[in-house]
């Protein structure tokens, strides 16, 4: 792998600063040339969005920030870097330029890499020195979170180079694609730009505004391209039958005018050729094994989008919303049997619940805990109105005991027992249990006092929900002792 | 709104099975037609894939499931149905004669709605009775997952159609998409048809493989593409100077061969036209504010991919393992100082770690005091190697004291005390503290028990691991016990 300790900036624009940030946050140093007087600010907000996104992206342990640099001249920014990345303007003219006064500085082994979108490396490479280390390394914005770059040799390029490339780009987290023929675009940029071209027809004709067009995206098709490309996708469209299936059913509307960008025709050959490299794709999957595969990951964007409140998320915020409204219901009612310990909350267990030995990991065991207590304060009467007035109850102490394992997508319920109520505290005894056999899996006995969050101390719960607890409490003083109440660590099983 | 308990579904290939999924688990019953000998078996499987895909969407609480019967005959579908969804094969002819049946039986206020993917509403209604309440809903597959629903209305098609039927889907967790312009293709499939006419011409010129053109889409724009269209992430491309400085910058670049579909000419109209309804798009937001949104999407995005380990979040596993490889430096070394207690482990509050108290959730402080016991494994040379021959510690009993609160983003560490060491068992102490001001945030007493998961009971810990420990342990028996170690619940503070 090529060792890489500081690499030269050519442009920093908003692709230059998007890979100061990538480099940068990979512990690599860099020196900046970029003619524009306000370089150093946009690359030093560049590198808070970095560093801000690299803070949420990962708990892994990242390389020290490398250091940041500016450089008045190209030749002053390429002496003594080991790589140099070039991100000036799109303009041929000018980066056959930035790139043929780097090439004289830098030493003959010293990668030199165009961030182009779709001029061709040939014509790059064409005045520089030594342009078999001259190729193109295209990436997306945000270069610091987007890992595609896409490497295309021209004619001069050697295969050396193009595989150095790869393999630093991969150490900082990138996926290289190599474009294996030359061409204007290259692939990216070519796909993203039939669309925009399309788009911009749309709107020159009246028929869609730019907000319409991106939401016919974002809330569609575009959850599907963060996992999956249009080849997978429409073997999915096809069923059971698979690709040529696929080709014959929607084959013909390639003739339709759904688009101002003529197919080619619709050969056998290129039937057979795509119905090939489809099946090499899909490396032996079943369109079932795929179908779940694409599911997964589109609940996952989904419920990450919902974190953000944001485009399809916002949308399955409303869904979550509507369906909670129905839990307005289940605030006690005089009717209530209160004769047994409250059982308010179900669940299952998470895939992402699990750990490495297998078992839902311990602290879910404390999250199904908070949510079944949160399920006693909507049965007293706590809702969204109790805690927006600055009211809410805290957990200040929990004991704890782990009984039985659990495996993920497994069912659960919790039963809860009212030990202990006061005007500014209550103590709880939550029980976990299998929902299929009631196995007990664990205990949590909670301490929790009632707060003033405003104040930020403990106050009395309000007059209607401290009722409720009290006809609890009075009933549930009557029923046996839970086994696992009161213990401190380590005292003997009962 | 539309009250709807049966829904006719007229098809049911991948678009009607999906409908299937979407209607049953919002609790509508469905009576499906369709001649395919084997519909009933792929309506199942495809139920079976969105209830296995809603369960993991959401933890609130869903209608019970509607039910699902199969009828012989059009006729017998939509009698008694209260909404007919026809997803008949993509064909005029046969879509016409499919709801010009349906148009015989329903009521007259009964929504007709085809899911075709381009053909225009008013060649569709034009042989229906009642036609003012047939309309296009052209939804995406999978039909249960993705929330687009693009309505688009024929000549003869009433406001109250398109209305009650945008109602009604989303109700559905759906957002409806209003297509005001009938057209060929509305404008999803337009979008969509014209990055599909790109890609066959790579595939038919040999340029790119399916799978090479589909990496293309899922490593990087289509990452965007789940959260933001193609106006709004060029108007980012662009910078502080926003979009008309992207259309000075970018424009000429469609006069470029970087497709094969021509751009309409950009005339001052036209540029002005899209800055315009970019600026709408935008809302007032800045470049900044949106940069920050679709990072923290993109980062949700990875991140749930990453959990899936496919296609992009794949790249993200890889370079994690990568960053946690140097933590093998960690495991504990004769030089070590011992005598205070471990510092093995940091975190920050994520975001996603907060509850509506805005701070840090209860369970999430056992997370971070798992992670510390983690840190503590490492230390003592417990890996995924020692976990592979079948050893390792469960947690068996934690008493967990909250002292403050912590707000998301607010950086962490936990110190750890070894305070009873057997072969089987260890009983830890863990301090959680703030990051800046060393505030002492909680504590956790736990009681590890060592275990051969294979046999599912306790044994001795491996030699090494056990000669590291107890060089901790003899270190830590001559510090002073924590406060709050052996408290029962309850107990009076100290």
């Amino acid at each position: 792998m090529v060792q890489v300790g500081t690499v030269a900036l050519l442009g920093a624009g908003v692709i230059g600063a998007g890979w100061a940030g990538r480099f940068v946050l990979n512990g690599i140093d860099v020196v900046v040339y970029d003619p524009d007087p306000e370089a150093r600010r946009k690359v030093h907000e560049a590198l808070e969005n970095a560093d801000r996104a690299y803070r949420r992206l990962t708990l892994a342990p990242l390389h020290p920030r490398g250091t940041v640099r500016f450089a008045d001249r190209v030749d002053e920014a390429v002496a003594g870097a080991e790589f140099v990345q070039e991100s000036a303007p799109e303009g041929e003219a000018l980066k056959r330029e930035v790139l043929a006064s780097a090439s004289r500085i830098a030493g003959p082994n010293v990668i030199i890499a165009s961030s182009t979108s779709g001029l061709l490396p040939s014509r790059l490479q064409a005045e520089c020195r030594a342009p078999e280390r001259v190729v193109v390394a295209h990436p997306f914005n945000p270069v610091y979170l987007l890992p595609l770059v896409e490497l295309c040799a021209g004619e001069h390029t050697s295969d050396e180079t193009v595989e150095r490339a790869a393999a630093f780009y991969r150490s900082l987290g990138m996926h290289p694609l190599r474009v294996r023929h030359e061409i204007d675009g290259f692939i990216a940029d070519r796909l993203m730009e039939a669309l925009w071209r399309e788009a911009l027809h749309l709107v020159n004709d009246g028929v869609a505004t730019a907000d319409e067009i991106d939401q016919a995206v974002c809330y569609g098709p575009g959850l599907r391209w963060s996992c999956m490309g249009t080849f997978l996708i429409y073997r999915l469209a096809g069923g059971e039958a698979g690709m040529r299936h696929f080709m014959a059913q929607f084959g013909p509307a390639l003739k339709l005018p759904w688009s101002r960008l003529e197919a080619p025709e619709l050969t056998e050959a290129l039937i057979d050729r795509i119905v090939e490299q489809s099946d090499a794709q899909a490396r032996g999957a079943s369109v079932r094994e795929l179908e779940r595969r694409r599911d997964d990951c589109l609940v996952g964007v989904l419920q990450a989008l919902r974190n953000h409140d944001y485009a399809a998320g916002a949308v399955l915020a409303r869904f979550e919303e509507g369906q909670y409204e129905r839990l307005h219901d289940t605030v006690m009612s005089a009717h209530d049997d209160l004769s047994r310990p409250l059982r308010l909350h179900e669940a299952k267990v998470e895939s992402d619940w699990v750990d490495y030995n297998g078992h839902m990991t311990e602290s879910r065991y404390l999250h199904v805990f908070g949510d079944a207590s949160d399920g006693l304060f909507r049965y007293v009467g706590i809702d969204a109105d109790y805690r927006a007035a600055g009211f809410s109850y805290y957990t200040v102490e929990t004991h704890m005991m782990n009984l039985r394992e659990v495996a993920a997508e497994e069912p659960l319920y919790v039963t809860t027992q009212l030990l202990e109520l006061g005007d500014k505290r209550m103590r709880l005894f939550h029980s976990l249990h299998h929902g299929r056999d009631d196995t007990q899996l664990a205990t949590a006995e909670q301490m929790l006092i009632h707060v003033d969050t405003r104040a930020g101390r403990a106050c009395p719960a309000q007059p209607a929900v401290l009722e409720r607890l009290r006809r609890i409490a009075e009933v549930h003083a009557a029923l046996p002792r839970p086994a696992y109440a009161g213990r401190h660590l380590g005292a003997p099983r009962s």
